[in-house]
């Protein structure tokens, strides 16, 4: 049960030496999991709002192994792993489509905690995701 | 020959106010155009890499008649006009999928010309371009 | 009683083309209003929560004489006009520091409105803030 | 030989669970990174163009301790490592001003690689920061 998420480059994902800053593909897998959020049927407004509940990163890394380019057509397989029942870590391969290699051009991962947004404790995670944690 | 863009909006669009920064609305925009380019099947690498040619946005600007918040599905509804042969201007207008109103929730242009890096002089635009600009 | 804000343009400003991003110009231009708010000493995580008051920007634009490079020490003189009580239009000139011209090398604008979150009709300005346009 | 670059959350930082989004304090650490090139008089335009030298972040990471809000005052503490003589790595320490304790609120590391950008080896740092991170 991994997840695939389908992008283009664009120009603003990209820097004056050409190529994607470094956060911004930080952003890309960011997007990988709102459109894992979204195939779950989880609301994205309420979920992000941080009201009922927040769920903020407290981790996160990135390795580059080889540059990207404004228009390449990207892919980010994303899976993840529940740890505790409060916490989960997402990780990211980012390919090229047109690249024969079948080796990553960068991989990136986030830790994520489930919180109360008013006690700051820390509180259960939506059961669409929880599944989808467990079965992976 | 207008052309349609189709996005979700993602958590890093928005601010604190809980609804889509401003100028990120024109980054959508951006993406927009990017698309067509892409379906009228000019590289983008070497297009915005402003070698050969450069094409700045030289004046944009957007209208804002309702917020837009995170999980949005909006699209762009893409036209230009040419204006002498080596600039053009694009409109761009944002709707929400959901909405039953067939008003736009913001309404965008931006215009370009089109110089050779080097001298700075104007420049011929990309057939292609020149083509989709003219059939409009 | 105008208002001047310094900046240095930042890499993450940059976009493949080696000069800045079209709409980064306009984040810069929202940080010089946003120096104006801090120096007239209104708190910036309220004023822009918009839970009591929301002042979202209706309209903006921007125009651009030459492009802005990664290292270039720029500033924005900041001016605003009152229109009705409540909205008000800033103006932003964007000047080089090494430049000899003393002509700008973008100009924007941007509207603001004042409305209640909840009931979504216009609503007061802070007071320091229009006691600021009303100087000017 | 520390470094230390000051900053206000701007409103562009945060998101809509009202905190800087996490990749934006990625951003910030790399603002720093400039302010200590621009210290050491590197030329930043020329540096970070990738035509002479390009010097790609081939890993980056960062934890997040507290949530940042839009108008915090913050500074970063920067501190760097040679590793072999064509790579290097910088921390980065956040610190919220106003905040009593003296822990961080965010810590973050980046790891560059010099290169040559046609041939693709690795290639001589710049001396002036060569000399700065030998100090350290």
């Amino acid at each position: 049960m991994s997840f695939t998420y389908h992008r283009t480059i664009h120009f603003k994902d990209t820097d004056a030496a050409g190529v994607v800053y470094f956060s911004n593909a930080l952003n890309i897998c960011h997007e990988a999991y709102e459109a894992l959020l979204e195939a779950l049927r989880i609301d994205l407004k309420r979920y992000f709002s941080g009201q009922d509940l927040a769920v903020p990163i407290v981790h996160a890394e990135i390795d580059f192994m080889r540059p990207m380019y404004c228009g390449d057509q990207i892919y980010v397989a994303l899976s993840g792993t529940l740890q505790l029942e409060n916490s989960f870590t997402l990780k990211y391969e980012i390919y090229q489509n047109d690249l024969e290699s079948d080796k990553p051009i960068a991989v990136a991962s986030t830790r994520h905690v489930a919180i109360d947004p008013l006690t700051r404790k820390r509180s259960a995670l939506p059961s669409e995701l929880l599944q989808w944690l467990a079965v992976k």
